[in-house]
C-alpha cells in the first residue's frame, strides 16, 4: 500500500518534507543576513501550511488579495502586507482588517491614499510601489516627482505611516541564467536605493526597502541593503523555476497525480485525466518545445519517481479535462488505462489555486482557503 | 443604480437574455434538421442554467467528468453522456451512476470495455471514440482493425450496448474562416460515415454518429447524415469564437467585471484586479498581438458597452491576480482606480470554471457545481 493506491482522480500530492526543507533553507538564508522574511502565502493559501511558517518563528506575511488577508487574519496572523494595489471598492473590508491586524498596503496613486486615510481610523503602514522593470504596477524609479508627491501625501495622512519602497522584480522570471537573475536583482535594488537616497535628501529618513521574487531570493547570495524579502513560490517550486535554473527537480514539492485514460503507442503518447482546470494553462519551455504544460514522472514508493531521477515525458497540450503526454522514450512498461502519472506543474501557485487542496504522503487532506 | 454599483471585486456577469437566445438559435438549428441535440454542459456547469435547457425540451446532455455527471444526475437529468475516456479508477462512481440514469460512455480501449462490463449490472450505451484530426483521443478512422475489434468487444459485452461513433473535431478551433471550419466538419463526417459503412458490412447496423464542436455547429448549414450534435460553448461564446468568425461580439453572454486598481497614462495602460485565477490563461490573437487574454469594454446601463459597439482595449498580460489592459485609444475618460471594466474572456468555459458562479443583470447569484 502506498499513497497512490487511494488516488482515483487528479490529486495534488504534497511532499511535506521537501516543502519544509525549502522553507527552512530560504528562511535561514534571509535571516542570516539580518533581513526580515515576510513570505508570500499566495503560493499555498493554507492556514495549516501557515503553521509550518509560524513554527520556525515567522510572524509577518504577504498576501495578494483582501480575501486572503481576511482568511489568514481569521487564522491568527496579525501582521499582513497585501502586496496588490489597493482596490478602493473593498473599503469596508479594509476598514475591518485595519481594526483587527497590523495592515500594510501598497500605493501608487495619491487619491487612493487620501481615500483610505479618510475612511480608516486605525494606523496602517503605507508602502510606495516602484516598478523596477516588471512593467506591471507602480511608479517608475525615474518618476521622482510622482514618488515624492506620493510620499508627501502619505506623510500628511493621519492613519497611514509611510514605511518604505516595495517592488516585485517579476521580470526575473523571464531570465534563464543565474547571471541574468542576479543582474535583475542588483539593478532593482540599485533603483530603490537611488529613490531611498533622494527621499532622504527631502527629509524622509527610515525609508525601508522590501523586495523579493523567488528567483532572486534563491540565486542572489548577498541581498545587500534591503530590509525585507517576500518570496512565495520557493515553498513548492515548479518547472518554470527548474527551467530557469532556480531549483533542482527533486526540490519540487508538489505534483499532480493523474490517471491514464488512453494509451497511444503509435504516437508515443498517453492521455491523462488532468487538464487546464487542474493545472492552469501556464507553460514552460522543454527542449525544442516552446510551450509544454508540465513534466511527467512515474510514481514511486515514497512519492514520485526520484529513484532514477528520470522525467518520462512532458504535457504537450491541455484541454479542459484532458492532458496529452508525449513520452520521451516510448510508453514506460506497464503504463495503461488506470495507471497513475505524476505531473510537475509549470506554475505551482496556479495549480494550487485550481486544485484548492492537497493530499500529503500520509494520505491526509490539507485544505486551503478555497476548500 | 445599475448592476455595477454592487460589484466590488472580479465578478462574472451573465446576460441571461443573450445566453437564452444563443441556446434557442442553436437548438432550433439542430432540431430543424431532425438531428438530436445533446448539449455539452461543461460550459456552464450549473443546475439552474440547466433548467433553461429543460424548458425548451432538451432531455439528453453531455458532460466531461464523472463528478459533473453525478451533479447533473442529482439535479434531475437522467440521460447523460460522459464525453471523456473512461477513468476505470472511478469504477465505484460509474457503477452508482449506471444504476441511477441512462449512462453513455465512450471507449477506445478493449480492456476498458471488458473491465466496465464486468463491474456494472445495468445497461449502458457504449460509443467508439474516433479521432478525426483533433489529435487527442480516440482511434484514427484508418485504424479499422482496432475499431472492429472494439465493436466486437462491445457487441459481446453483456451490459454495454454498442450505439455508435463519436468524435470531437476540436481542430476546428484552430481555423479562422468559415470555409476552413466547414471543411473540417465535412472531412470529419466523411471519415465517420466511412467507418459506419465498413461496420455495416460486418453486420453492425444502426451505428449512430455523434459530432459537435461549437464552431462547426454554428458555421455549417447542412449537418448531413449525423444523428447527434453536442456543442457547449455556443451558450456564452467568447473571444476565441469571435476571432474565429463563429460569433458576433454582441452575442458573447458573459463578461468578467473587474475593478481598476492603477492607471498608467504614459503607457496607455490600466491595471485591473482580475488575473489568471479569474480568467484562466487561455489566450487569443488580437491584431498583431499573438497572445491577448481578453477584450475590454466599458460598463453600460444595461450590461456592457454595446451602445457604441466599441472595444476599448485588450489584456496584454495576466499574473495571479493582476491584469494589464492596453487601451487602444488612450485611457477612456473617467477611468480611475475604483472604476469597473468588462473583460470578455478568451475562453468562457475556463473562466466559468475559475469563477465558479455568476451574477445575472438583476444582481442574482447563479451557482454552479463548484460553488
Amino acid at each position: 500500500m502506498t499513497i497512490f493506491s487511494s488516488i482515483h482522480k487528479p490529486t495534488l500530492l504534497l511532499d511535506e518534507i521537501k516543502a519544509r526543507k525549502n522553507l527552512a533553507l530560504m528562511s535561514e538564508k534571509i535571516l542570516s543576513q539580518g533581513i526580515q522574511f515576510r513570505p508570500h502565502l499566495k503560493t499555498h493559501q493554507s492556514a495549516e501550511i501557515g503553521k509550518w511558517f509560524r513554527e520556525i518563528g515567522i510572524k509577518k506575511i504577504t498576501v495578494s488579495s483582501i480575501e486572503m488577508a481576511i482568511y489568514f487574519a481569521d487564522n491568527g496572523w496579525d501582521d499582513i502586507f497585501i502586496a496588490f494595489p489597493v482596490n478602493i471598492l473593498q473599503i469596508e473590508e479594509i476598514i475591518e482588517l485595519s481594526k483587527r491586524i497590523h495592515l500594510s498596503l501598497l500605493f501608487e496613486d495619491i487619491k487612493t491614499v487620501s481615500f483610505i486615510d479618510k475612511h480608516i481610523s486605525c494606523q496602517i503602514s503605507g508602502w510606495i510601489k516602484i516598478d523596477t522593470g516588471a512593467n506591471r504596477c507602480g511608479l517608475k524609479s525615474n518618476q521622482f516627482d510622482k514618488i515624492s508627491e506620493l510620499a508627501k501625501e502619505l506623510e500628511k495622512s493621519i492613519n497611514i505611516s509611510l514605511r518604505g519602497l516595495i517592488t516585485h522584480a517579476g521580470h526575473s522570471y523571464r531570465f534563464k541564467s543565474v547571471e541574468e537573475i542576479r543582474s535583475v536583482y542588483d539593478q532593482s535594488v540599485e533603483m530603490l536605493l537611488g529613490v531611498q537616497n533622494q527621499l532622504k535628501q527631502l527629509g524622509y529618513s527610515n525609508i525601508e526597502i522590501s523586495v523579493g521574487d523567488t528567483p532572486s531570493s534563491r540565486m542572489v547570495n548577498d541581498f545587500g541593503n534591503v530590509d525585507e524579502l517576500r518570496p512565495g513560490n520557493f515553498l513548492f517550486y515548479d518547472v518554470q523555476q527548474f527551467q530557469a535554473g532556480v531549483c533542482l527537480l527533486e526540490e519540487i514539492a508538489v505534483t499532480l497525480v493523474c490517471p491514464v485514460v488512453a494509451v497511444h503507442p503509435e504516437q508515443n503518447e498517453v492521455v491523462i485525466y488532468g487538464g487546464a482546470i487542474h493545472l492552469s494553462k501556464d507553460s514552460h519551455a522543454w527542449g525544442e518545445v516552446q510551450n509544454a504544460y508540465g513534466l511527467v514522472a512515474l510514481p514511486a514508493k515514497n512519492g514520485w519517481g526520484w529513484d532514477d531521477k528520470k522525467i518520462v515525458g512532458y504535457l504537450r497540450s491541455l484541454s479542459q479535462e484532458h492532458g496529452v503526454v508525449v513520452m520521451s522514450d516510448g510508453i514506460p512498461e506497464g503504463i495503461k488505462p488506470g495507471s497513475l502519472l505524476c505531473v510537475f506543474p509549470a506554475h505551482s501557485c496556479l495549480t494550487v489555486q485550481a486544485m484548492g487542496k492537497y493530499v500529503n504522503l500520509d494520505g491526509e487532506t490539507i485544505h486551503t482557503m478555497l476548500s
